[in-house]
């Protein structure tokens, strides 16, 4: 049986999860998961009822995005994406609690949550303060995202891993709905430009939610 | 330098570090941070302006929780906490995760928060109906704690570690304000009886807040 990876379209945690799968260079078949059903199957995978959930080919199940992607780079250490000295390690986690809690609390759950996820799952109409306060805030993370980017190679150093990944997971959902305000951001840009570029970017760009088209610059490399 | 934390009494996460510190034979000095205050050399440290921040002896700072019990459990390796193959490391993670936000969501913030935390920072009045919410949710969550001591010798598999460190951090800041209702959970208190006579715990069940006594049981091992 293939590696099977429970997703939604949208899912920042979900999408960290396809790029580490991807830099890995590991096959996996996307299911895309219900999961306001609340399917019994699914939630025996997880009891969290939340994407994004592992099922590696025996069957083994892995659930909850941080626990899936250290176990992917435990497993299949080659390129490793969290860092080689345990400082260096230390640092790559500290931002990816960063952006996973703080960027997805203060901005992805404002935005995403609100435009899509609760149209997808029928919760009802957006509430618009919410959305207000997720653009308010995005400003001073893409100046965090400047900062570090002028500073280092990469995010969490000079090599490319999981604290890019999971920045450029939840700027990804964002840039779909055409709320990153790019222009001003320029330092943002230029690091987001790069991650783009990968080959295990793609598959993100090529997905698209039903009736809610992504904007205009989502999918082009030299926006 | 003696190694330093940086805390605040009732924080779960600070506890979390603080188990593993001790679990570890790791000693260190506790220092109390307003963190309302956001003290520049503060946010120098750790730019999210929360506690747990860890200061090495050598001056190397690791903030964030999860990162700081990573970056020990990887550098002070003996005993080892998150366990010794990928697959029960990723359970560990699981849990961690789900104690730390699911529980720390839905029941800590709601009750913690409120009733200490505001206090502490001057923030204002506690918020009644996230206190009732709070007092809601606890009982699904010791029903998942009972499920787990029912088939486990320990939360996360056969060896003490991070899953119930970071379980028992969060109930020990609740049972302080003496809203766990362990008596309808006893599997659930079995396991907190024996975390608690553990002498990694002791320190914790010594803390007083200013002007707010803990239940009467909260130190007591045959609660």
């Amino acid at each position: 049986m293939m590696r099977r990876l429970y997703h939604i379209p949208l899912s920042p945690f979900a999408r960290k999860v396809r790029l580490c799968l991807a830099e890995k260079m590991l096959e996996f078949e996307l299911i895309v998961e219900k999961v306001a059903r609340r399917r019994p199957e699914f939630l025996a995978m997880n009891p969290a009822g939340k994407v994004p959930v592992l099922v590696e080919s025996d069957g083994l199940v892995v659930a909850e995005s941080s626990a899936i992607c250290e176990y992917l780079d435990e497993v299949y250490a080659a390129p490793g994406l969290i860092g080689s000295d345990p400082i260096d390690r230390a640092e790559t986690r500290r931002l990816v609690a960063w952006f996973d809690l703080k960027l997805g609390r203060e901005v992805t759950a404002n935005l995403v949550f609100e435009k899509v996820i609760k149209r997808l799952e029928g919760l009802g109409p957006p509430d618009t303060t919410a959305i207000r306060v997720g653009r308010q805030n995005i400003g001073r993370h893409l100046e965090y995202i400047s900062y570090l980017a002028e500073r280092r190679r990469w995010l969490g150093g000079d090599v490319f891993g999981l604290a890019d990944i999971a920045a450029a997971a939840h700027l990804s959902c964002l840039d779909y709905l055409g709320d990153v305000p790019w222009a001003v951001h320029p330092l943002a840009k230029d690091w987001y430009v790069r991650i783009k570029s990968r080959p295990s970017f793609r598959p993100l760009l090529l997905d698209r939610l039903p009736e809610m088209m992504p904007a205009a610059h989502y999918d082009n490399l030299d926006f």
